[in-house]
Formats: structure tokens, C-alpha cells, sequence
């Protein structure tokens, strides 16, 4: 079968591995579609080397049906619509023990620490698994987990009927967010700095501004009726965007932390202080956030044919990413049974 | 009658005044002992020319008894002990309608935006005034303002029985944020550099810790078993003050920001989002705040003859500012009633 893996140096290559059978208490997956996303585009970028052991298959947002079940799974039929929550907590460390193992302090994410879903036939634990509807077409399966990120982030930011939300950045998470935000019952603003990003953010319903409009805030307290926003999430990751999230939260709002901010940034405390407010960081998911996306994503609530840009065959991976780092796309899908060689069809 | 204002200029200045009968629905008090605080000194030192009008009787921590009631007053006795809680709000703003009164959009805080209790006899709203018993002593009942700023912190933290919880800076706030922390259950480490206060802390039975001894964490992960604390206080309103507390939380652990941050601190937002750490801003406190500090004040919770470094008249105020500023004393008095002229005792 092929696989495309992250080769070290900032390139990606595709290569060819015999598929394993899956092993105690693991599934084998056949992977449908893969998503590529920012995590994806820093590990090529060698942003993560430190972290990532090469030959790296990467890709960790996937649909796909269940192909073999290892030895003590029980509860999965061959052909099975599935997800991966692709999280391996210890169990053991003190934030499991807590009870929040998803940011388990050893925390192997897969895609990242350890293989992921860019190969035709996928071995995971079987615990990873997550059912989707036998009629849920599977790109948008392949939407999930993202979906899952910004019901997470949704939830820390504890949304609820009629909050004033502004997203600081339309790009596909903060569409995402917004469109679970406003299914919370949220009344959504986007602050994004790129026309086509907020022509997007129109067509799919909701307000959309360019960061300066915050030097006239006329319309933000009209909006809000001069209080300022319930709930802010900033999922530029850029240094700009935390002071923005900032400085359009009412008295009591809450900013929540989605993007990557590789260094550290210059933040207003005078004002967190002064208007007493709430900022809360949100990584990854919980169970009940993946359920809630499939619910999601099969219910059609997520416009997930508008937010997938373009599918392309697992040999063109390089261009699916070149197209994200652009900017030009939202969501790119790699489709990775095409172009597989035919004996693995039924291997 | 005496009274001390800030003229200006970064100077205070002894003045004499006609003591006024209080106005419908004020209360005219006899005002027994003001502690100088952190935001004396910023006004003191010019940093607040924008916002004080000159010459502005500032003090805000205070004790007194009841002198006169205006009309329409009910409920106060003279000779009542009584303190001030110093915030009117307008009740109209976003955020008064929010329920959220005492960070009112238009919040006038007595002694800062109108007279303070710098004055023998001062008149004050009567729904400001909170009752102290009568067996309180009076230099005690001084300390029941910032107490109160320490116990709306500590709600702000939601600090429960077993807590980890970090105070990062030993002054009085600290110290009494550390006290009230203890009171609800917490395990509490002072991290501070001055080895006097380091002494102190430990002498109130705290834990205390040099900001370098988190060069090598040991002691944090053997005290709280890997995880970092539960809580933690940025009190000390230093650039590094932050850092350390974003690094000594555990994984959604939660840091209340306290200390005044007069500029952007560089902070780790990476490290926010990675370990879903809140951060929350605590300013004064509300009316039930007030209400547990006169019980923890009353009972002997805090140990204020500890803490009142010293008592000086009226007339040595900027002695009592320059002790305050060169960080030789924890809290500073001053004794009003010494010193006043004798036509005032009766008037």
C-alpha cells in the first residue's frame, strides 16, 4: 500500500509498506479521507522535529470503515463507518488522574507521536474508535475531528442561548466554531483580516468584520449594547489577535485560547484584571465532544461541503498542503484510496 | 479639622477643614484608623494624575463609629463601629445590570475618585457602611478592606479544601491572600524575594520560597505529586510574577491575577492552550466579600497585630508612605483621631 510520511529536512515523502494485520485489541482501519490541517503543515514545516520521529506517516482527521478487528475487540462489524479520536492517555499521570485525560501529561496523540492516517490499511486501538452513521457520507466524516476541537472549545467557553461570541480568525476552525457556536445559540461575529475568508464567513450566515474595525468599536457596542462580547475565541494564533480578544470582551467575559501561539505574547493584565476577566486554554476533545461532532457533522449542521475546498489522491499530498499554507482553501481532503495499487483492495 | 490630600505634583499636603453635616441618606463618620495601601502610593506618586482630581483626600481602608446620620437614614446608631465599603456604582452600565455591580463601566471608588477617609469626620453614603461588632478593635477593623480584596480573590480561585495553592509575591496582600486561602482549605507556599517577608510568611505558618527556587522544581513536584498547584495568586504585579505562575500551575489549573501589571507582560499563551490553565481577573470585592472579612477579622482569622507594622498620626502620612514604599512595613496606620484639633471631638 502507499503511504506518504513526514521524511525530516521539511519534505514529505510517498512510500510503499505491506499492510500488518492489526494486532490484540486493535482494529485495522481502511482509511476513506484524510484532512489535513495547521498541525499537519507545522510538522512538515519541521516545526515540531523535536518532537516527531521520522519516517513520520502523519494525518490524524479520517474517515474510514473498519477492515479487521485484532484479537478481544468486540462490538465492530467489517464495513462499519468509523472516526479515530486519536488519543492514547497513561491513565496514570496526575491530570488523568484528575480526570482529564485528554491533556494526559504524556499524552500520545496519533498522527503526531505516533503513525497516522495517511496509509491505505490503519492499526489503532480499538478504545479510539468512534461510530458514524452508516449514512454519513465519509468526507464529511473526515470533518469530525475538527468538529470536535471546536465543540471542545465551545464548551470551555461555556456558550449558551443568546451570548454575543466574536471568532478572531475565519479560517476552517474558526468557521467550524462559529457555525457549533451558533448552534449553542450564539449570535456570531467574525474578525477576520482576508476578504475571501469573510465573504465565506457571510454566505454561511454569519457577521463578519476586519480587525479595524475595532479602531471605531461602534459596531460592537451596538451589537452588544455596550458591554462588549460574552465570549471571545482566538483562533488566529496571531500576536494581534490576543489583544483583540481582549480588548472586545465585556466586564466578566472569557476569552478562549484556540490558537497556536509559538511565542510569547504581550498581554493587556491591566484589563483582565480591571474587567475581571476569564481566559481558558482548550486543546483536543473529550469523548463526549466527539459524539456531539458526529452528531453534528451526520445532522448536516456543519456545512461541510462549503468548508471542503478541494479532495485530492494520497500522491498529491504536497499540493493539498501548498494550498493550505496559501490560505486559498479551507479544508483540503486527501483521498486516500485512490491511486492504491490493486492488490491491497482486498488485502 | 485635619485632613491629608495628595496636591498634585506627586506631593501631599496637611490641610484644615470645616466638618459638614452629613446630606440626606449619608452618614457622617468619626473616622478611627486608615491603612495606607499599593494605590495610595501609585496616586501619591502621580501615577493616577489622570484619572484623581486635586487635591483629592484619598484612603480607603478604614475604621470608624457612626457621628451623625443625615435624613432618611435608618439602621446606624451613632457610635456604632462601623467600616466603609468604598464603591459606588451607577446600576445602569452593562455590567451593573449584569449583576456585576462592583466592576460597574462607571464605578466611582471612594478615596480615589471622590474623598477618602483621610478626615476626622467624614460623610459617606449610608449603603456603603458595614457593621462591625462592638468588641472588634478599631486598628483591626482597618484591615477588614483589603481582607475583603483577598476573600473575593479567593472565591475568584475557587480554592477548596486541599487546594495546592501558590501566593507569587509576600506583601500584605499576599500575606493576607494566604491567610484567607488557608481559612478555605488551602495548602499554601508563598514565593517571594525579600527574605524579612519570606520570615514572615513562614512565621504565619505558610511554606516560603525564593522565586529561583523553581529553577529546579523539586519541592513543587514532591509537594503537589507531580501536578503543580491548583491555584495560584499573582500578587507581586512583576513581568516575571506571571511567568512563574503560568509555569507552577498544574494542567487546567487556575491563576487569579491580583497584582496591579501597568504594562503588556509577555506571557506563554502556548502554554495556556497546552495545559487548558484559566486565568482570572480579581478586582475589589462585593458585598458578601465584605461581610466574611468582618467575621474573619472579628474572630482573630487574621492576624492583624502581625501585620499592622506600625501606627502613626495624621500629620506623619508621608513618613507612612515613604515606610510603605521602601517595603520595610507590611500595613501602616494612621491614627486619625491623634493630633486633631480639640473643637472637632465634639463637633
Amino acid at each position: 500500500m502507499l503511504t506518504v510520511a513526514y521524511m525530516g529536512n521539511r519534505t514529505i515523502g510517498l512510500q510503499t509498506a505491506h499492510p500488518l494485520p492489526p494486532g490484540p485489541l486493535e482494529v485495522r482501519i481502511r482509511v476513506a479521507y484524510v484532512g489535513l490541517c495547521g498541525t499537519d503543515l507545522h510538522i512538515v514545516h519541521g516545526s515540531m522535529d523535536r518532537r516527531v520521529h521520522v519516517p513520520l506517516t502523519f494525518g490524524h482527521e479520517m474517515s474510514g470503515t473498519v477492515d479487521a478487528r485484532g484479537d478481544g475487540v468486540d462490538g465492530w462489524a467489517v464495513g462499519d463507518k468509523v472516526t479515530v479520536m486519536p488519543l492514547v492517555w497513561d491513565g496514570t499521570c496526575p491530570a488523568c488522574r484528575a480526570g482529564n485525560r485528554h491533556v494526559c501529561q504524556n499524552l500520545n496523540f496519533i498522527g503526531i507521536d505516533s503513525p497516522g492516517a495517511l496509509q491505505a490499511l490503519w492499526n489503532v486501538p480499538a478504545f479510539t474508535l468512534v461510530k458514524v452513521p452508516q449514512n454519513t457520507d465519509l468526507r464529511a466524516a473526515a470533518l469530525i475531528e475538527p468538529v470536535a476541537v471546536a465543540v471542545h472549545d465551545v464548551r470551555r467557553g461555556r456558550v449558551s442561548e443568546g451570548d454575543k461570541v466574536v471568532v478572531v480568525g475565519g479560517g476552517p476552525i474558526g468557521l467550524i466554531i462559529a457555525t457549533v457556536a451558533r448552534h449553542f445559540g450564539g449570535d456570531v461575529t467574525v474578525v477576520e483580516l482576508d476578504p475571501t475568508r469573510r465573504a465565506l464567513a457571510v454566505d454561511l450566515g454569519f457577521t463578519a468584520q476586519h480587525p479595524q474595525s475595532l479602531d471605531d468599536p461602534t459596531w460592537l457596542n451596538e451589537w452588544t449594547s455596550g458591554a462588549g462580547a460574552d465570549i471571545v475565541f482566538e483562533v488566529s494564533g496571531a500576536a494581534a489577535g490576543i489583544g483583540l480578544a481582549i480588548a472586545v470582551a465585556k466586564v466578566r467575559g472569557t476569552i478562549v485560547v484556540v490558537g497556536i501561539h509559538p511565542e510569547p505574547r504581550a498581554v493587556d493584565l491591566q484589563r483582565i484584571f480591571w474587567r475581571e476577566l476569564t481566559i481558558v486554554g482548550a486543546r483536543v476533545y473529550e469523548q463526549t465532544d466527539f459524539e456531539a461532532a458526529v452528531e453534528l457533522v451526520s445532522s448536516g449542521v456543519i456545512p461541510t461541503e462549503v468548508l471542503i475546498t478541494r479532495v485530492v489522491p494520497l500522491a498529491e499530498t504536497q499540493a493539498g498542503l501548498d494550498e493550505l499554507q496559501a490560505g486559498t482553501a479551507m479544508k483540503v481532503l486527501i483521498d486516500v484510496q485512490a491511486g492504491q495499487p490493486a492488490q491491497d483492495a482486498s488485502s
